[in-house]
Order: structure tokens, then C-alpha cells, then sequence
């Protein structure tokens, strides 16, 4: 008689953005004339650019043809398309093999899989607050221990708050795995060039894996802060650390779905080489490839004409992101992030808690945004506010919210 | 220090494909001049049809506009293309919800990411010959014990062969799972509607999960046997069974990639309705949904102008297959399938073992096929072609194979 996996019991539902969801549609039922502005969920909203759009109606027309159709491809993905990533890499001074890059559906799907490749007994450390994904995969695979108020039991949360300048503290006994994201889900803070080094020392020294999430390097200024995009700007990251990308936010890919993961060869956390090889096992055993087309569009999206489509993109929620930062710090508020990043993380005045500020802004302001205790314990006391709305929107919810705080 | 899943570690390589391709290789090397047809993999190689394409570029064109693009979708999938398949099931006279639908981009990924909601130390039952997927990714998850000249000592194997028609017996002990994949791969023979009945009951008795992969649905042929297309045609199986749908084959999309698990909200194995909340939590965790542009593909392939291309092509492999079929048996083989499926069962003649019938067709007609040993102890003596060459390919093939057999 079949049991079922007990430890995703003890899961329940994803509790944050069903209660999130529950809130707006019993506002939008109380007031069906006001327009709801989402800063909640970080999803784009402009449309792919003209060069991806080219590329994809050329990849269907070769659909269409028996002379260029394609079926199934390599699980790895193209090489098409993994050498224009080793490409980008190598603009950047790193050198990464096209071997060693796996083209995915989405980093979602990676970072949540990736985890499989660990023995049951891993111990998982995430900075706090955090991406749900990195504790909800662990925890389906039992390493999650049993849920208190302050999370769960069997992961070490490492708390990023304004105290420390959203830098995760060094624990003295090192995980087995440690979750970095930067520029980070949903602080919108980065972590500079020393601080990396330091992790990678660390991770060196106790043999320690860095599962590393860049999906939003491409809102790094460069012209603010020395930012490292990738990981491996770091010597002998690629010994200790795995990088998972996305097309996503670099190129409005949210619903086209194309992300890849780095698993070099050369990593000697787990055995030499050996995640690169279980992870080609991994991927061939329960996946089948990105769709061809998709691929051609994500190679469109990494020629110079489609990079200089998509930084125009880019520029519109960055300045998004400027006017929400200006505006809520003139309003007096504590605001972090928001700058190598499309989210501000935002202190909540007059002694709220993140959901006591999130209804205060729904009902006063009829803006969305996400209560920062959803994204772990030290999330408490903090809002996440997304840039990815229209230039329109954006500022007429910056005008309610000026308007709601200044009658609060 | 970071440990590795233990399991993986014994995996080894995926030895059966990458064995064939270095015979090939060689083979080719040696024999720069030779046109190699290849009847190995099932990959299609039709193009898409002009309906699909045609959606296709609408789609792309809503991508590319404000008003009409669309970022992140359900991980569900879309409600359109849910209740577009509801509407082909109730067709067959089976009521499904749209609710208890879910998209994917491959069965490959469903029937491998699915036995993550079973606990650990579920025994597990395939039938013998077997699609690699359902043992390897149980083996991963540790479920396989060791290694052994007949399969894996966890996982029970039903044998079947020409002497019990490849029709699976009942294990007297029952497994909590059990894998069965109507029409067949490799087999190419169908289940018909007595003996599913005979399962579904064994199964509501034993509180045994059937994984029902229908991938090859589309192939048969409703005017020769009486076969279920899916196997809620049987009444109760809702209650114990979860089945696995694909359009790589219906409608050629192993390259574009689109599928879908039915898991019923009235399951009861494993608790009431609980494998559909776990499958759910599982795929919002780590999925992020099959591309919007891929669903609208999907969706017109699902109605009556799809249908009606995409059968057009269907016929194609089917003649195909007749055509080997008629070849084979004339030869005086002994061919199973290829009526139902697009897959035929040769047993291999002249006392050769799978691996030399399969060395002989590639030396002695540049032909090649897939050993059956490599799916299974009960897959030697047999041999795999599939009917998805073009047709003058296969034609090209037969004539070859009957002039190497008969100088043989």
C-alpha cells in the first residue's frame, strides 16, 4: 500500500502568496472601481524585444519545414547556444567551458532540483530573508527538520538585516551548503567583490558548496559599486561553487522560459567533478531539453543587437526602481536596495509589522507589496516592492503611497 | 563537508544510447560513403503542421506587444489549454476536470519528477522489458538496491514476452507502484480493455498506484482491437491511477515540448486526494510552467484542424510501420507491435543475442535499431525499430535488411 513522502506532509501550502492573493481580491470586491497597482510579485511586464520576437518567428518557420526541423535536441541543451554563454562569460574576464552550462526551462526548476545531487543528511545553510524555493526543496527532500516561529529547524538561517548591512555572518561551523543570491531576492542588496572572496575562502577552507543565484545580474550598475555578475570573477569559485542564471529578467523571459545552470567540471566539492557528471545524469534521466525555439530566442537575446534591446528594458524598471527609492526616502522611510536590483526593501514606519504595513498600504494606497516575514524570520518588520510595473503605474502608486503616509 | 546522494553514485552512465552511438560512430568512420538510416530513437521527423505553426506565430506576435504579452503563467498550466484536453477526454466519454490537469514540458520530466511524493522505501514494479526513466529515477531517489545481471535486486520486474502475449502477470505480493506504459515502449503491443480492467481492480485491492503512461495513445488504431486510449475508460481507476500524456508524438512536438499528468483530485492510494495537493505543491515549488507561446501550439493542435493534420501525419508513421511489419514477417521474423504504436518487437533470428542482431544490421545494411537487452533482462533476444524514418527511408531500410537477411 503506497505511503507518501512524508516529509512534504509536514509542508502545507505556500502560505504567503495565497494569503497575499486572498487579501487583494476581497479589497478589489469592496471597492470594484479602484485600480489595484501590483509591487507584489516580480514578474516583467514589457514586451520581448524586436530581435528575440525575429529570431522566434524564424525558429518556427524551421519548425514547419522537414528541412530544418528539429526534435529533440541535447538535454544539455545547443551548442548554439552554450557557446554564446561561454562568450558573455569570456567579456567578462572568465572562463568557463560550454560543457560545463546546462540550458534549462528555468533557474526555478534548477535551484529547486539541484539538491537531489546531495546526500539526505546535507546540512543547508540560506541567508534570511530568502528565496522560498532554496528551504521549500530541501525541506520536500527532509532536511528541514520541524517548523518553529523562527523557520525550520534543520536549516541555518544566516540573518541579512540593515544591522549588518544585509551581509550573511560567517557561522562557525560551516554547512555543507550554503544558498547565495545576489543581487539578492528580496533585499535588492548586493554583495561586493571582498565579500565574495571571503565566501569562497570559507567555502574552500570547510568544503563547503556555494549554490550561487545571479538571476538578476543584469541590474548590476557597474558604474555604482565593484559588483561581481558571476561567481566566478572570483579565483577558485569554480572549485567551490554552482551559478544558476536566467533569461527572465535580462530578457523579459518570464513566460518564454530559458535559464541555465554553471556546473563545472573542475568543482572539487563532492568529489572531483563529480556534481558536473550527476547533474548531466540528472538532467538526461528526468529532462528533455529547453524547446529549440526558445533556445534561438535566447541566443538572439545574447547578440550585441538583442543585449542593447534588452538593456533599454532594463533601464525602464532601473529608473522605476530610482523614483520608488527617491520618493519613499523622502517620505522618511528606511529604504535598502533598489539599486543593482528591481526590488526595494523597505522598513515599515510607525512600528508596523510587515503585514499590519502591507493591509495599511492595500487599503490607503490600494498598492501591493509583500510582507518581508514571508521571506523567513528576518524578514519581520520589512516590505518587498517590485520595479517591474509600467512607468505609469509606478508613479501614480509612488503619489498614493505619498499621499497615504503623509495622512497616516 | 558536502556529501553526494549515494545513490546517484551507482548509477553509473546511461550505458544503452551512448553504446549505440559509439558502434554507429565507428561504423560511419569506417564507412565514409554509407548512408546510415536510423531506426533507434523514437524522435519524429515530420515538421510541425500548419496549424501549429500558424498559432505559433500569433502567439510569438502577442509576445511582442504590452497589451498581449504575458509573463509568468499558472505552473498548472493555462485554464485554455486545461479545458481544451478535458473536452478531447470527454470526447471518449471520460469525465476529467481541467482542475486535476497538469502541463508540463515533457512526460519524461512527470514520470521522472513523480516518485518524489512516494516515501523512500516504496517497492516499486515495472513490467520487463521498461522505458529507463521509471527504474533509473527510482534508483536515484534509492530505491533500486544493487546492481545486478537482472536488474536492480529493489526494483520487481514483470516479464513480458512473446510466450505471455507482453501481457504483465500479477506479482502475488503487491507493489505499492506499479508502471504501465499502453501502447509500449520498446514493445510496441497494447493493453486491451479486459486486462486493464484486471489491473485497475488488482490495484483498488492492493492500494497500489498504477503510473499510466499513455504517451503513444494517438496511435491506436480503434478499427483493429478494442485498446483504452487512457485508462480513466475504466471505471474506479480515477481512484488508483495517474496518467501521463504527451503531444511529442500526438502532434510532433519532441522538439517544442509540451505534456501533461492527469492527477486526479479523487485519488485515494496514498490518502484522499493527496497525491494531487502533493503534485501541486511539487510543481509550484520547482516549476515555473510550460511556455505561454508552447500551450497556444498545443491548444490548436487540440482542435478539430489540428486534429485532423496532425492524424494526417500520424498516418505516415503508421503506414510506415505496416510497411516494416509486412517486410519483417515476410522474412519470416517474428514481429510484435507496430499496429498500435510506432514501435515494432523483432525477436532476433539465427540464435544471435540482442547486441550482435544489432552489430549484424548496422555491418551488414547500415541499418540501426536498438538492442532490447538494453530494456531489460527480458528484452534479449529482441530488438526495437521504430516507424519514424521518412517514408522513403524506410523503404530504403527494408530493402536493405531483406538482402542482408537472405544472404545471411
Amino acid at each position: 500500500m503506497l505511503r507518501i513522502n512524508p516529509h512534504y506532509a509536514r509542508m502545507g501550502k505556500s502560505y504567503l502568496f495565497a494569503e497575499i492573493a486572498h487579501r487583494v481580491a476581497k479589497f478589489r470586491a469592496d471597492h470594484p472601481d479602484t485600480n489595484v497597482i501590483s509591487m507584489g510579485i516580480g514578474d516583467v511586464t514589457q514586451p520581448l524585444v524586436p530581435c528575440v520576437i525575429n529570431a522566434l518567428h524564424a525558429a518556427v518557420d524551421d519548425m514547419g519545414s522537414s528541412e530544418t526541423f528539429h526534435g529533440y535536441g541535447p538535454e544539455q541543451g545547443y551548442p548554439f547556444l552554450r557557446e554564446a554563454l561561454a562568450l558573455e562569460y569570456a567579456a567578462r574576464g572568465v572562463s568557463i567551458s560550454p560543457d560545463d552550462i546546462f540550458i534549462s526551462d528555468g533557474a526555478k526548476c534548477d535551484l529547486g532540483n539541484f539538491q537531489e545531487l546531495f546526500a539526505p543528511e546535507t546540512t543547508v545553510a540560506v541567508t534570511d530573508p530568502v528565496y522560498p524555493v532554496y528551504v521549500d526543496s530541501n525541506c520536500m527532500a527532509g532536511r528541514g527538520g520541524t517548523w518553529t516561529e523562527q523557520g525550520w529547524s534543520g536549516i541555518r538561517y544566516l540573518p541579512c538585516t540593515a544591522e549588518n548591512n544585509f551581509i550573511p555572518p560567517f557561522p562557525e561551523i560551516a554547512p555543507d551548503v550554503l544558498y547565495l543570491c545576489s543581487p539578492n531576492n528580496p533585499t535588492g542588496t548586493a554583495l561586493n567583490r571582498s565579500t565574495l572572496e571571503a565566501w569562497v575562502h570559507y567555502a574552500q577552507r570547510n568544503g563547503m558548496l556555494i549554490m550561487f543565484d545571479a538571476a538578476y545580474e543584469c541590474f548590476i550598475d557597474d558604474s555604482q559599486d565593484d559588483i561581481p555578475h558571476s561567481i566566478y570573477e572570483i579565483p577558485g569559485a569554480e572549485e567551490v561553487a554552482v551559478e544558476f542564471r536566467s533569461f527572465s529578467k535580462s530578457a523579459g523571459f518570464t513566460g518564454l522560459r530559458c535559464a541555465f545552470a554553471v556546473v563545472p567540471s573542475r568543482l572539487n566539492v563532492g568529489g572531483n567533478g563529480q556534481l558536473h557528471d550527476m547533474w548531466a545524469r540528472r538532467q538526461t534521466t528526468k529532462y528533455n531539453g529547453c524547446p529549440y525555439i526558445v533556445q534561438k530566442a535566447a541566443q538572439a537575446a545574447c547578440s550585441p543587437e538583442g543585449r542593447k534591446q534588452t538593456q533599454d528594458v532594463i533601464r525602464i524598471y532601473r529608473s522605476n526602481a530610482t523614483l520608488m527609492r527617491e520618493t519613499m526616502k523622502n517620505l522618511g522611510l528606511s529604504v535598502y536596495g533598489g539599486v543593482h536590483a528591481p526590488y526595494l526593501w523597505v522598513r515599515t514606519p510607525q512600528h508596523m509589522n510587515s503585514w499590519e504595513f502591507f493591509q495599511f498600504l492595500l487599503d490607503r494606497a490600494a498598492v501591493v507589496c509583500t510582507p518581508g516575514s514571508g521571506f523567513g524570520p528576518s524578514g519581520e518588520g520589512y516590505a518587498r516592492f517590485t520595479a517591474f510595473s509600467s512607468p505609469e503605474s509606478t508613479l501614480e502608486a509612488m503619489s498614493r503611497l505619498s499621499s497615504a503616509l503623509k495622512t497616516a
